[in-house]
């Protein structure tokens, strides 16, 4: 790489734009941590007169971003479109092709097609850096690639989006239904205005724990079956039970090693009030990994939002600047193995089960009696009665049983006339 | 570097006789990670027959670690002496200017020392590299160095000695005394047996302080006059009665910029129960950055013994491996700049005052109009009557008051025959 890095910019949303400005107000400290001085040499969005945050070059500003490679010579490309495919994947896998180093903060392409644009990256002896798609400005890639190599890791989990955290949070602190709380949270800029579904239903975090595991544990990213559920079915009264009984909902991603087999998951869990993760609150962002020889280490930051994210990119283009070739996953595509996975039918907890019934003699014992009749033994009821509804609430807490098992005994709750809908469920964490 | 790279270990303590077991069974997996082949060609230390928890390679001893360099050829050399002077700089030095690379955990030389060597490792293009040397396996320089490279800085602070939170965890939990307390973490293995000062009188944590300013900071290791207390003087009376004040004593190492001036510090805290840093309990450290755009970022593990520090410095071991020369401080020596310092007399807290007097009349009016003169504001006093002993404990808590404020409001105390003792003094962190 020469004195000179020219780099282009393809997406100007929030994060692009700011990114932006931060590449321009920080060039003289990159010059003196890297002696090379940075040339934001091409821009591209789609719309060119949107109105940003920080004021563009419009000089440099191309419309179809595959141009740039016709017209500039590239140093670096960063990616911040965020499609999983489309002009988001062609637009890198033609930069790497062409011995372009890549930055992205694209979960999204990463979790689906990271495996096949490292091969590229690593045949053309370029860098492909995404330090950003993971818990926004925490380093948490490069913490596993680097400052923790050489562990073996047996667990990294944690809550690793922002915004159904910051849900959760709020709907306990203010009482506030779900839907209430998502509106303010897209007005704060918190959730997508328009469709927050891919943070809501578990699908953000899940493409985050599938980076993670392919580098905590060395393997190719997986493409397994998983057990990934969101957010969008947690009531307030599950929140205020949890609460009383002083435990607390989080949507934690967790990836584990289970004989030798890979389990990946996404789902709620109920975790201590007096836990590290139970207060790790708001938007925050917060890993735990379980290696050795280190124990347990423990990275918690901002999430998300345009400042972070640009921290993490910033960090990625030192990285490429000082001239270091990683690999993009920290071995060679060739040395990363496909791995078992643990069957979801296995995975087993302490459940959280929440029944709405007729308050009617015998609708207790038929429910103890089904799970029994599935092994399924009862550490803990709290039967609350709604007289004036001739209703009750039932909450229980299991020991532990298996997914499996949990899903047959409640089946038959589908269609009995005294019980009212379908009983909650919700995993303790353990 | 070849294809084999040659490995020199001086110091087999606990954490070099521990690294040199996991250099043995790590050597394939490091392998699979950088392409190399790493070999132990030689190691060191004082006594030759030392029982070792793990078996050492006797014909690759030696008495004298300065004859490795006219035997053998050596790559990376591996310094867990762990002196700030003597033989452990002299081998760093000499082992730097004779090209090859070196990593220690030792936090005194560098604290001391590093300006200079980092200076000759960059002349002669090599990598010194020293992770292990702050928070044992919390990657916390890399972290500062590359994962938050570009971040601007203005607070970096946190737990950095384990056996000092360890003692303070373990008073508050059994009500034992600070003696008893000790005796049982050096039984453990988390104090010194023979002279466990360093720990207990901050000295350790602030020699981390120093490199971690250093670093967030980029400027020259400081050699400014501190503010460093240690735990030697904490009683149970005042974890006691900090707990009743839903409190609890933390020793912390702070770095700051105020005013564009640098300010250092190690001493005791009263922080809340409920914050995060409060719930950082036995041997665990951990630490928090404020940083731009980054924002609040924490990392937190363990901060010691030989596992979590053998982690770090086979972390050092693949980023040299890699081929990758860093500056040991993340950029040039000679871009690092001197820091004014901040002047101690105008740190500005609140107060945990605690007085034992004479229970007669007229003395709290002495202590509060003696702070009243210094125009320190009260926010809240406690008195303890101890009828039988015809004494009390009078526990003030001020408001916000500088140090010069706070000793020249003190002093008077000395020689008053009403005040049993000295005043206790414990800041507020806020």
């Amino acid at each position: 790489m020469n004195k000179f890095v020219n780099i282009a910019l393809v997406g100007l949303g929030q994060i692009g734009n700011y990114l932006y400005n931060e590449l321009n107000i920080k060039k003289k400290e990159i010059e003196i941590k890297t002696g090379k001085h940075i040339r934001i040499v091409a821009i591209s969005a789609k719309n060119r007169n949107k109105k940003r945050r920080f004021k563009i070059n419009k000089k440099i500003f191309y419309q179809n971003p595959l141009n740039i490679f016709k017209d500039k010579k590239i140093d670096i490309l960063i990616e911040s479109i965020g499609l999983s495919d489309g002009i988001s994947k062609k637009i890198v896998e033609t930069a790497l092709k062409k011995k372009i180093n890549v930055i992205t903060p694209n979960k999204a392409l990463i979790a689906k097609h990271g495996d096949y644009l490292s091969q590229i990256a690593e045949k053309k002896n370029v860098c492909l850096e995404f330090e950003a798609s993971v818990a926004g400005g925490i380093p948490i890639l490069k913490t596993i690639k680097e400052g923790l190599a050489t562990n073996r890791f047996k667990k990294i989990y944690g809550i690793l989006n922002g915004t159904t955290n910051y849900i959760l949070t709020e709907m306990e602190n203010t009482n506030e239904t779900f839907d209430k709380v998502l509106q303010k949270a897209q007005k704060l800029g918190y959730a997508e205005p328009g469709n927050p579904k891919l943070d809501l239903n578990g699908f953000d975090a899940f493409a985050k724990v599938r980076i993670l595991s392919a580098l905590a544990f060395n393997n190719r990213i997986s493409k397994h079956k998983c057990l990934m559920e969101g957010i969008q079915n947690i009531d307030l009264k599950d929140i205020k039970i949890a609460s009383q009984l002083n435990l607390r909902i989080k949507l934690l991603g967790i990836s584990e090693i289970i004989n030798n087999q890979l389990f990946e998951t996404v789902h709620p869990c109920l975790v201590s009030k007096k836990s590290y993760i139970g207060n790790v609150n708001g938007v925050m962002n917060a890993i735990i990994m379980q290696g050795k020889p280190v124990g347990e280490s423990i990275l918690q930051g901002e999430g998300a939002g345009p400042g972070p994210t640009s921290s993490s990119l910033l960090s990625d283009l030192l990285t490429i600047m000082k001239g270091n070739i990683n690999k993009p996953f920290g071995l060679s595509s060739h040395k990363r193995k496909a791995i078992k996975a643990f069957d979801i039918k296995n995975y087993s907890n302490s459940l959280y089960l929440r029944f709405e019934v007729k308050d009617k003699p015998g609708v207790l014992s038929l429910i103890t009696n089904r799970l029994a009749k599935f092994k399924i033994s009862i550490k803990r009821i709290i039967q609350t009665p709604d007289k004036k509804n001739n209703k009750a609430t039932i909450v229980i807490i299991t020991h532990k049983t298996t997914e499996i098992n949990a899903k047959k005994s409640l089946n038959i709750f589908r269609k009995n006339k005294n019980i009212l809908k379908f009983p909650i469920l919700i995993r303790l964490y353990n």
